[in-house]
């Protein structure tokens, strides 16, 4: 460590967020510890400071926390009397119970964000199928059927086109929310980071492509992006970062709507929709989460260049994806791949390829390509949607 | 690891710039390991994979070779007959021995670079003080007494005025060439990455600034260097790679002088000049070395931003960078600070710091101040030589 008083960050999770978090501590010169369920796990793998624990055991958290200066967390899963838990101790918990709840509560996040007069897509409560039929005579099918908690990449979404489907998700028993089903134009992502002692950074406004609720592409920054629309989406940002009182990474998911910008989803984490800032700019989310959660001065979140594509790898059924590596560095010397250390399995997201440059069409191409053939093994195009 | 055939590099020496090595291995998915003297060694903080035994040790340097696919080097120290072991043993040693050597053993190089029709200083062997007042009866002195192997940062250099210096050098008893005070208009590097199958990749040539024989400042690319001496500089580099088998990355420091370029030093790792490819390069000499010992396709050199410039930060009085870290983060967002977790010691290189942009006089000032301010605590401006 670099000096006496260098402090040591505890990440609870141990995915790739956790191991790309891992990577940015280095040249901070600060201690990076985290806490993962097996040594297998992908931020374990690289990880010199790794602890195996059950973040889901007050006690594991406890022994974590006790030995670092700062407790973060790579997914909002961590129950929130734990967290409390973890403050009364005197841990310092970045970000802190308070506000991660609006990441882990569904319904308590539209709440809070009516509170603070920003635009969400309408929501109620969804306890039994009258509140859905009741809810889509307003709103017209389909309704969108949410998990409060828990869910992710998909999981815990369900689009329903009348009663019958809604009465099947409600069957499963878990507690919902449903909300109208936006006809967006298209779906924007705006990162913000925020310190202990409120300073703010925001990074340029993203275009995030999904399909089947997974993260495909990401778009750096959103092409043809009115001026007035990108300002809007990084006050609603700061808004909400500061409103909810994040310390960390904030994403806020947006609609771009014809109505204007409707928030879909938050995270208080590094996120998928700024991976592309290891090479695209100057900061990126995994440093700035470090410098927010240990209260040092944010870093520039200006872009190192005009444009950069970030494209998901999805695994297939080979499992060999370092055999493919090697074609697509062949193939294509200037994109970047990342690969996480997890296992592939069809559908999982093992890696991404970020490409940076001046033609984004270009760029799309060339992720597209390489994160298709590690993924699979077959050379093919992302669609350009 | 991502699937059954990724493969584990290890790495001799936990320095930092096995450090900077570790954090480019997490992106590749690869296993990565050092061999380090001691746990707190810098690259043996971060590393998961640290081994630590004595890189002297035959049976050290053989257990921890037999747990890695590919054996490569932070430095030029192991011993020849200790790499052939290993290569003996069936490991792949990257580069091997017989490329090593010319790092190793100064008057091993001169004379490999003289057979290779390389320009060079004039250079001799200085067993005794009358080869030294000979050589000097030539070239004139002052004269450079220089150790033929171990030197590092100005260590094993002495620059002597006539001879009673020179017997002075000569009373260490050491192994010495004697090489002739090139006056020199700057000093410029090459960096070269080189795989086993033979593709080569080159980086543009940078300007390096020394002062006391140590790397100050690496401008790149070096501000105003006339095109041809550019591309000779990158020939040459390429040259000497394929002359003597090089694989990973071989560094080639270079006077350039009114009589054209002449080559000062080799070393085969990653090297100080390279750091600006962190950050300024498409692909950083880090993931570049990896890339070329495991024989993948290298990836691109080229600039990612018009100039970059890098300054080491060198250990001051007072050992908590840390601390002063938060000061240098508030006054410039932009730059990108590389801590190393060494202990501090005066004139140690403990860090670096980069910036990139458009102007490299305002990317000079601002990475030297940021650096200068973390190595002393100071505020003071390095001198724009």
């Amino acid at each position: 460590m670099t000096g006496p008083r260098a402090p040591v960050v505890g990440m609870v999770g141990a995915g790739q967020l956790a191991r790309m978090t891992c990577q940015a501590a280095v040249g901070l010169g600060i201690g990076f510890r985290v806490l993962a369920a097996a040594s297998g796990e992908s931020a374990a793998q690289v990880c010199a400071g790794t602890q195996i624990g059950d973040y889901r055991s007050r006690r594991d958290l406890l022994a974590f926390g006790g030995r670092c200066d700062v407790v973060t967390f790579d997914h909002e899963h961590v129950p929130g009397a734990h967290l409390k838990a973890l403050e009364r101790a005197g841990l310092r918990v970045r970000p802190g119970p308070d506000a991660l709840r609006y990441a882990q509560d569904k319904r308590a996040m539209r709440e809070r964000l009516a509170d603070l007069g920003t635009a969400c897509p309408r929501s109620a409560r969804a306890a039994c199928l009258d509140d859905v039929t009741g809810f889509a005579a307003g709103s017209g099918w389909p309704v969108v059927l949410k998990a409060v908690s828990g869910g992710y990449d998909g999981k815990g979404v369900w689009v329903c086109d009348g009663p019958d489907q809604a009465a099947g998700v409600l069957a499963h028993g878990i507690d919902l929310i449903v909300e109208e089903h936006v006809a967006f134009d298209r779906e924007l992502a705006v990162l913000v980071a925020r310190s202990p002692s409120g300073q703010a950074a925001v990074y340029p406004v993203v275009q995030t492509v999904q399909r089947d609720g997974i993260c495909r592409e990401v778009l750096a920054p959103a092409p043809g992006l009115a001026a007035g629309t990108a300002v809007a989406a990084q006050q609603l940002g700061l808004a909400i970062a500061a409103g909810i009182g994040v310390t960390g990474m904030l994403a806020v998911e947006l609609f771009e709507t014809p109505r204007g910008l409707l928030v879909n989803e938050l995270a208080m984490r590094p996120h998928n929709s700024g991976h592309w800032t290891i090479e695209g700019a100057r900061t990126s989310q995994f440093e700035q989460h470090l410098r927010a959660v240990l209260d040092l001065p944010l870093g520039s979140p200006a872009a190192a260049a005009p444009h950069a594509v970030m494209v998901n790898i999805l695994g297939g059924d080979d499992p060999d994806l370092y055999s493919r590596l090697v074609h697509v560095m062949a193939a294509d010397p200037g994109v970047k791949v990342h690969l996480y250390g997890k296992v592939v399995r069809p559908g999982r997201k093992v890696g991404h390829v970020t490409a940076v440059g001046d033609d984004v069409c270009d760029l799309r191409d060339r992720a597209g390509r390489a994160a298709a053939y590690l993924g699979s093994g077959v050379e093919q195009q992302q669609p350009q949607g």
